[in-house]
C-alpha cells in the first residue's frame, strides 16, 4: 500500500516546464494610499513603479520588478499568485497543462508593468495563478546598506493558502514539478494531510498549504537576512504606533524552521516576514513529517497561535475580480489536532 | 499638592548606608536534581559550589560568589532576596534601620558558602530580605567564549516583587535610597500606583514591584548579552523539549525596554531572561510613567500576557520557611486597566 | 566583439548532465588527531564516521554524509574537490563529458564511507574533481539546538581555486552548467578576467576561482547562519587559545556580500565561515562586475587582506597523492591592482 | 612594597565630590558641516541644538543635551574631556581641588548650549578637563525605533587620551575617585604601566589613558547596543563610499571585552563605536591585569592594529585654542612588548 510519505517523497521528472520559484503576489485593496504607508513607510519595501491605481513594490536584494503588486479595487482580496519560469517555451508548455486539464486560462500581454507575456490560470480548486518569464530587471541594492529602511526585506519568498482539499490540492503541486520539503499530518490509521510545504527554488517553500476554509491566501511571506531584523520590524511597528498590526509571533515555526512575525495590513491581508530558511535542493532531499498532534510543529516555542491566524485568510478573486465561494475543509487541523489529544 | 511624579522623583541625600545591587536570591526547591537540570543543563549557569542540599549559582561575568542559590526543602518558596552592601559599615547601619522600624531583624554570620555577616530582614510587608557585604570571588569567566553554554546567562539583574501594598512598598525602598526609573500608574484623579521599578545599580531596576496578590516573589530578572540569547535560550529549551518552560514571550516590553522571556522552573518559580537595558545613573534622570491604561507598557508588541503572569508568583518564606500569608491588592493592573479603559 | 560580460552571461541549455551543488572536500592532513580537535572540538563541526586514518564531518543541518574528509596521509593537499549530479544518468554523462576531453578519469565505488559510485576526474588544469550521485543519509540536526556547538557550521557551501588560466578554467565550468554570478575584471582595453563566481544552487557560488598561482585550492567555505555566528567563532577559538588560526577577518566582501572570517587549519588548509549570502536563481540573474582596482570588491569595508591570503593555498594531489605541479598567474589581482592604480 | 596592583586596588573613600560620569567631549573641526555630514548624516546621532559654529549632538537613549560639540575653529583639536558631578556642591568641591593642585582654574557659566555653571581645569598634564552639573534634558528616543538612524549610536560612553606619564595621570584619577577595572603593564621586575581604565559610572570605563605621546585624546567612544549595530555602522558607512573613515576592525579587544570599530573623522578625530560592556560596580572589584607582552589585551583575536592606531592622535586644545606642546611616552607599549618578546 502506498503511503502518504511515498506519495509525498515522489519526484515528477517529467514535467515538460520548469518553475523557477513563487515571484510576486497581487493583492486588491480598499485604499491605495493607506497600504503604501503600510508596506512603504513602515515595512521600507522599495518603490519599483507607482500608477494611478497600482502600486509595484520589491525588496533590497530583488532585481526583478515586483514582489507585490497593490490594486486598488472595490472588492479586496488576492487577485494573483504569481509563479516565474525558466523560459519563454515554458510558459506555452505551462499553458497547454492547464488547457488540457480544462481549466481557465488566459494569456495576456503587458498587463503588468515591467512584464510582458503571462498565462493566467484558475487551478481546479479556484486559486488565480499567473505563470511568466519576461520581466524587467532593476539593479540590485543588497549593499546599499546607507538606503535600506525596515526590517529590511530582502525578497519575496512564497505563498501559503487555505485549501479545503488539501490533498488534491498538493497533487497539483506535485504534478507541477514542485517537491514537498515538509507536511503535517493525522496519527493513526487512515493518516491524512493537513499541511504541506512545497518548493522549487532549493529552499523550504514556493507555495505551502493548510487545510482550511478556502480557496483562500493565507499570507504572503517576505524573507528577510536574519532573526534580529523580523525584531527590528516589531519594534520599528510599535514605536510608530501600530502595534496592532502585529498579529502572531516573533516566534520560532517547527515546521520550516522559520523565525517568524505575522503582520496585517490594511485590508486584513496577512503578510510574514522570516528568516532562518535551509537549503532543500538535494534530489533525495525527504520530506519532513509532523504529527499534527505535536503543537511545536506550529510553534516550536509553545506559544499558542490566536483564532484568527487559523481562521482569517484572503478571500482570492475570479476573473471578474469577485471573491470565490469558498468551502469547508474536510480536515481541520486544530480539529484534528483536540480530537486525537483527547 | 504633592503629585505622584513628585513623590517618585525624590531622591534621598541622607541614607546612611550605600546598597550597591540586587544580589542573589534563595529560592526553596522540591527536587534539587530537577532544578540543576533546568538551571544547569539547560540554561548554563555556572555551579560555584554545591553542598547535599544546596546549590549555588552564577553567571558568565560574575565574580562574586552566587546570584541564584537552590536549597531543597520541604516547602517551596522564595527564602531570601539579598542586596550587597558598599562596605561593612554599611551593614551596621542597614540593620540599624530595619531594628528602629521594627521588623523582625537577625544577624548572621557563614549561614551561606562564600558569605561573612549578612543581616537577614522581614520587611514590614512580609518580604524575606538580606542584605551583605562580605563575599567570596572567582575570576571572571567573561571571555571564556569556549565554555559558555546556554543563553548564556551573564548577571543577576533584579528581583521582581508582588506587592499588595505597592504604593506603600514603593516608599520603603525610596527609603533605602533607590530612585525610581519607571512607573505604572492610573489615570485621571486619584493617580494610584500599579508598578515600580527602582534602581541602585545605574540600570532600570534592582526591584520592581507590581501591584498584586503578596507577597510574592514574581521573577528573578537574569541579564543575558542581546536579544539573540534570549532567542537560542528558547530554541535549546524546545530543542531539548522543554518548550513547557516557556511561560511569556520571547517579547519586548515597554518599561524597561527589556527584550525579555519567562520561564517557570521545575517548582513554578519564575526566571527572566533578558537584554536591552539603559543607563539611569544620572543624579536627575526622571521617574518614566506609563499609563496602565496603555498595553504597550507591558507588551510593546502587544501580545497579552497569559493570565498566570499576572496571577502566578512564588510565595515568600518566613524565618521558619514557612510561608508568609499572602493579601489582595488594593490595585489591581488588569482590573484598574480594564475599568479605565471600559 | 564579444564582451567579457557577454561570454560570462551565457547559459548552457544543452549540458547532458546537472551538477545540483558543490558537496564535499577531501584534505590530506599530517595528524588527523590535530585536525579533528581543530574541526570537531574548537568549530564544532559534526562527525558523520571515523576509521583509523580517515575522519568524515557535515555540518548541523546536513543530512548528506559528509561536507569535509580528512584523511591522515604523508603528503598534505587538497585530494578531491567534490561535486553532487541530480541522478545516476547524470554520472554516466559526466564520465563521458571528461573521457571526451581527454581528461584523466576514474570511476570508483564505495571509496569513501557512506558513498556509492563517484567518478573522478583530474580536469585540464589539474584540479582532481569528483562527481556522484549516492551518499548515505543522516536525519538533520537543523533544529537540535540543545546540541549545536561551534558557530554553530549549518552546511557546506562551496569551493575556491587558484587559477593560472583563470579565464580558461572559467570556461570549463560554464560548460559544465554553472553560470557566473560575480567576477573581477581589469579595467580599459584588453580587459581580463581576474576572479570569478559560478553557482549551481542558487546561491552566490559552488566554486569561485581567483587567477593566482595553481592549480591549488584557495579555500572551503562552509555556511553558518548569520553574522553573529562567525563573530561567536571568532571568540571561542581566541578564549581556547587559538587566535592565530584566523587569518583573516571578520569582514565584509563586496563580491558575495559574504559576512566573512578566514581560518587556517593545522596544515594551513583555509576555510571560510561565511553568512549572508543572496539568492540567483533566475534564469536572467546577470553577472555583477567589480573592477580589479576597485578595493572594496574584496573588502567592502577597506581592510587590507594580509599577503598570506593571496600567496599561500593548499596544493592539490594527483591520482597518487602527490603535490600536482604549479604554474604562475598570467594576471595577478594585486599586481593588476597596482597597475592600474599607478 | 607596594605593588603596582596594590596601587591601583585602592579605592579612595575620602574624595569630596562625586564625578559621575564622562559626559561630553568638545571638538574643534576644520569644517562644520562636513563634520555634520559625518556625525548626523552617516553615523545617525541626534541634533540637539546648532548655532553658526556649533553642533550639539546626542544619542538615541540620551537625554542630556550633548555628548559631543562640534565647533568650527581654525586650529583642530580636542578642547573639552568633559565630566558630570552628582550635585552642585561636588563642583565647587571640584573647583577647590584643583585650585588646591595649583593647577589653571576657569569657572563659567552658560558657556555652551543647555548648560549652566562649569569649571574648566586645565590638569597637571596639559588635559583641558570640564566639570559641570547643570545640564538640559530631552525626553528619551530609547525606544523609538521608527526614528533611529545609523548604528544606531545610543550614548556617549567614554573618553581615551595617550599620556606621557601614564602612571602620574592614572594617579590624579584615582585621587578623583575613579577606581581601576583593567591594566596593561610591562612583565618582570620594574613594573611599569602602559594602559589603564578607570570607571566611575559602574561599566568598565569613563577614562582610559595609553602611554604616548601627549597630551591628545585618542577617541572618544560611543555605546552601540550590540555588535550587530558596530557591523551595521560598517555597512551603512561603506555602501555610502565612505569605507576610509574606519581606521581599524571591527573586532574584539581583550580589554575591556569590547566589540569596536575605530573611525576617523573628517579631521582625522577618532570614534569608537563599542558593545558588549559589562559590570563592575561592586566595591571590590578587582582591577584585571594584562601583559603588555600579551597581543590578545588589545586585539583579542590576533588582528594587528595599523600604526596610525598608536601614533594618531587629536591635540588638546589649551586656553586659548592653541595646540598643546607634546611630550614623549617613557614608556610605548609597541616597544616594551617588542623588547619583551624578542
Amino acid at each position: 500500500m502506498t503511503s502518504l510519505r511515498d506519495v509525498l517523497s515522489r519526484r515528477r521528472d517529467d514535467v515538460p516546464f520548469d518553475v523557477v520559484r513563487a515571484a510576486y503576489c497581487e493583492l486588491h485593496v480598499s485604499n491605495l494610499e493607506a497600504s503604501r504607508h503600510f508596506y512603504v513607510d513602515l515595512l521600507g519595501l522599495v518603490e519599483s513603479a507607482r500608477t494611478a491605481d497600482t502600486l509595484y513594490l520589491r525588496g533590497w536584494e530583488e532585481q526583478t520588478h515586483h514582489a507585490l503588486v497593490l490594486r486598488e479595487r472595490p472588492t479586496v482580496g488576492a487577485a494573483r499568485l504569481a509563479f516565474r519560469v525558466r523560459t519563454p517555451g515554458d510558459l506555452d508548455a505551462v499553458e497547454q497543462e492547464f488547457v488540457r486539464r480544462e481549466c481557465e486560462v488566459e494569456r495576456v500581454s503587458g498587463a503588468l508593468a515591467g512584464m510582458g507575456d503571462a498565462v493566467r490560470v484558475w487551478d481546479p480548486f479556484g486559486f488565480p495563478l499567473e505563470f511568466f518569464h519576461e520581466i524587467a530587471r532593476f539593479p540590485t541594492q543588497l549593499q546599499r546598506f546607507d538606503l535600506h529602511r525596515g526590517a529590511p526585506i530582502m525578497r519575496f519568498d512564497h505563498l501559503n493558502i487555505h485549501a479545503p482539499f488539501v490533498e488534491e490540492t498538493t497533487e497539483l503541486w506535485l504534478d507541477l514539478g514542485f517537491h514537498c520539503t515538509e507536511y503535517i499530518s493525522t496519527d493513526g490509521d487512515g493518516e491524512r494531510l493537513t499541511g504541506c510545504w512545497l518548493s522549487r527554488k532549493s529552499l523550504v517553500h514556493d507555495v505551502a498549504m493548510t487545510a482550511g476554509t478556502g480557496p483562500r491566501l493565507h499570507h504572503t511571506g517576505l524573507a528577510t537576512a536574519d532573526p534580529l531584523s523580523v525584531l527590528r520590524a516589531c519594534d520599528q511597528l510599535a514605536a510608530a504606533g501600530h502595534a496592532d498590526v502585529i498579529e502572531r509571533g516573533p516566534g520560532r515555526h517547527g515546521v520550516s524552521n522559520a523565525f517568524f512575525v505575522y503582520l496585517r495590513d490594511p485590508d486584513g491581508h496577512r503578510i510574514e516576514l522570516y528568516a532562518c530558511d535551509y537549503y532543500t535542493g538535494d534530489p533525495d532531499h525527504p520530506p519532513l513529517r509532523w504529527s499534527v498532534s505535536d503543537p511545536s510543529c506550529r510553534s516550536f516555542w509553545g506559544a499558542k497561535a490566536p483564532d484568527s491566524w487559523y481562521d482569517e485568510s484572503s478571500v482570492v478573486l475570479d476573473r471578474n475580480g469577485n471573491p470565490t465561494p469558498i468551502g469547508e475543509a474536510g480536515v481541520d487541523e486544530r480539529t484534528a489536532r483536540s480530537v486525537l489529544m483527547a
